[in-house]
């Protein structure tokens, strides 16, 4: 039996779930893959925080007696690295800088990581997967997207067969559970934000995800992934949530869809992919559309496998601890196998291609003045523009009108372009709403 | 470089497409996993059937010369196992008997196997996961479920984290497409399957996927992996699609649900599980209602991870043989690494559950006589078996009556006595449907 020593980074809701389960299903890990994993460190940033944890447990030894849960942790960051006996480090404290610092210096001393730190790796995600290549270690993160939606596994294990050409995901479910809360009981923006902040779904500064960051730093950390574009977060073509409103929700559920906030990666050619991560119009057909709540999904197109989908909880310490054990025990199975898993430190020469390119189809809805020869003045703009027009549609309530319109297939910058020529014209007093639709 | 032969068994649809794509990955294996994968022998039942190939590559040899496809073709069974320099044995030729003895063949002279046969696996799985694990070689299997669904692999990676409560599946694409033919397009059950068969999604003898028998033999294979109970295709409670009429799916549509063949392994207790393949009614909200046409979906709920889906095309060579081919290459990496992957051949002391016991909501229909007290005759008689009921609705139309109901959570074995106690009332003419309904 090989003995595996984990330090873990971090000891909030995610590192003392981690260590629960850990502790549970400590003796079923030796059974099937005979490997003992011990945590003879913990790094927290005050050892008198109250935390549960278990209270002994054979976990905080690695002579093989029962050790206590205060006598392993630690404040001090360069513990982790220099700790000889340190096979593994376990990082789930988040933030950027100490994350860093602690992640480079266990991969330059060849110890595997494992992360749950998505801000991170869509910061800084190639240099640490490269870093940990030329040491020959383990660098695994499936809980840094999706949570307990196991993702990024099928995608790195799917590589060497498969072409990937997209990857769809909702990837936030702060943002969703917003949105399905406004779909489903007619909630503002507002107020659906009240409700996700009263519930713990959401932060006292909702920004990262209302903004639709966090969505766009896990679909940067996907893309590398899947398509070997070395992207970061701000490489993104990004939109929030705060401008979808109630109006346009019951618009799109007239016409046969549901507003998600979809962040995508899609190839463009050999050499460039597009990156977006947006409110957008999905078929009430599409799988997406029945995604609610908290939960998380990813929509896959391969060339060979077709379209695949994988589902799940998108947040919370359980699920996200579970990914990081799965992670956990596969770099220990690694270590003790003295083997490494799937290179996945390889970005290709591929550039973010300009996101004004990409083609969908677009809904478009604009307040006009009601009166006879607008629509030709608005079709005139769109023809201009190249722009080709599927469905109009015009109600009128007393002076002004609302007309929507959904467009062929275009590209995004013709239709920003027709757009911002279309909020020049008098007959136009705006234009309330742009959403890409899913095809 | 680690070279690994391998022989395939079968050259039809899945097998001619495995070819292509190990021929297309080649190099791409090589440079990422260090595996140099020879196809030094094929397997076929006629060496002269008309079958498409890549006509020249390095594939068919072993010596590094390019060789040709004909020269590894054999018709004789035994020169399989018996050829020393055959590493892994992939069998994607389906039937029972030859299939078992290749099989059996190769494991007990320590070959790993991957395999895309169901049947085999549902009928022998257990025999065979014991006779892998006994000579220390993978045998996988991701192809014989759910064929582009990557279900297998993830439930056999989570095992050692994560206590798996259910698994419940739409595993059969050809009664998929049929349902949706007739929620979609109103077509009969008779409609569908002469649709079905002449878009080549149903065999011409249909049996085995309109009855069940196919998403029963699959739930079984899954059943032993996910959660320990050694099951058989024939030990799963099974009910096919061909009493579905159109009548149920639109009544199922009014009340928000959609009608899907829905395949499932339930924990009852530690000690044994339910296994049911039968058509359900499930709730437009639930992410399996829009699975359409040939997809496949899987939804896995665990103790922690809570639910997870997996969708994906069910069928098709392509697909299929991309899940065998993925399956290959880690059998390959094991082999070059002197290790086999996580074990699957567990069988715990887990029973059958009577299915009577199993617990569900259930949609009942039946055609009654119009007059005044039937409704007190048949609430009399469901309360003698306990059945409470949460909505009853009547449809009067000339002398009888359409009366459908949807009981509370109760057991199955009080629905079919309360219904066959229902079908010896006077006033009832028949019981026309009864549906278990999703949570």
């Amino acid at each position: 039996m090989k003995k595996v020593n984990i330090a873990v980074v971090g000891c909030g809701v995610v590192g003392s779930s981690l260590i629960s389960q850990l502790d549970e299903k400590h003796s079923r890990i030796i059974d099937e893959f005979g490997i003992d994993i011990r945590v003879p460190k913990i790094l927290v940033r005050n050892k008198d925080s109250k935390r549960e944890a278990p209270k002994t447990s054979v976990l905080y030894s690695n002579d093989g007696n029962v050790g206590n849960f205060s006598d392993v942790l630690t404040t001090v960051l360069d513990e982790i690295a220099n700790d000889d006996k340190i096979d593994i480090v376990v990082e789930v404290a988040g933030g950027i800088d100490d994350a860093y610092k602690i992640i480079t210096a266990a991969l330059t001393v060849s110890k595997s990581v494992v992360t749950a730190n998505k801000a991170l790796l869509a910061l800084r995600g190639n240099e640490l997967y490269t870093l940990a290549e030329k040491n020959g270690v383990d660098l695994l993160f499936e809980a840094a997207v999706g949570g307990g939606v196991p993702i990024i596994r099928p995608i790195r294990e799917s590589l060497a067969v498969e072409h990937i050409n997209s990857v769809r995901g909702i990837l936030n479910g702060t943002t969703n559970f917003m949105l399905t809360q406004m779909t489903r009981n007619g909630m503002s923006y507002e107020q659906a934000l009240v409700e996700a902040q009263s519930l713990g779904y959401a932060e006292a500064d909702p920004t990262a995800d209302v903004e639709g960051h966090d969505a766009a730093a896990k679909i940067a950390i996907i893309s590398l992934l899947a398509t070997g574009a070395n992207a970061l977060a701000q490489d993104v073509q990004c939109k929030g949530i705060s401008g979808v409103t109630t109006q346009d929700i019951s618009t799109a559920r007239k016409m046969g869809y549901v507003v998600k906030l979809i962040a995508l990666v899609e190839e463009r050619d050999e050499k460039s992919v597009f990156l977006r991560a947006e409110p957008t119009f999905v078929p009430v057909e599409h799988p997406f559309s029945t995604v609610h709540d908290g939960f998380n999904a990813v929509f896959v197109e391969g060339e060979k496998l077709g379209e695949a989908m994988f589902y799940g909880r998108g947040a919370g310490g359980d699920p996200t601890a579970s990914a990081v054990l799965g992670d956990t025990i596969d770099a220990a199975i690694n270590i003790s196998n003295e083997r490494k898993g799937a290179v996945v430190g390889f970005a290709f020469d591929k550039t973010i291609a300009d996101p004004r390119e990409w083609v969908s189809k677009f809904f478009v809805s604009a307040e006009v003045t009601d009166e006879p020869g607008v629509l030709a003045q608005i079709a005139g703009v769109l023809a201009t523009h190249e722009v080709s027009v599927e469905v109009i549609n015009q109600d009128g309530h007393g002076d002004t009108a609302r007309l929507i319109f959904i467009t062929h297939e275009t590209s995004d910058g013709s239709v920003r372009d027709a757009v911002s020529d279309l909020e020049t014209l008098a007959c136009v007093d705006s234009v309330t709403a742009v959403y890409p639709i899913m095809g």
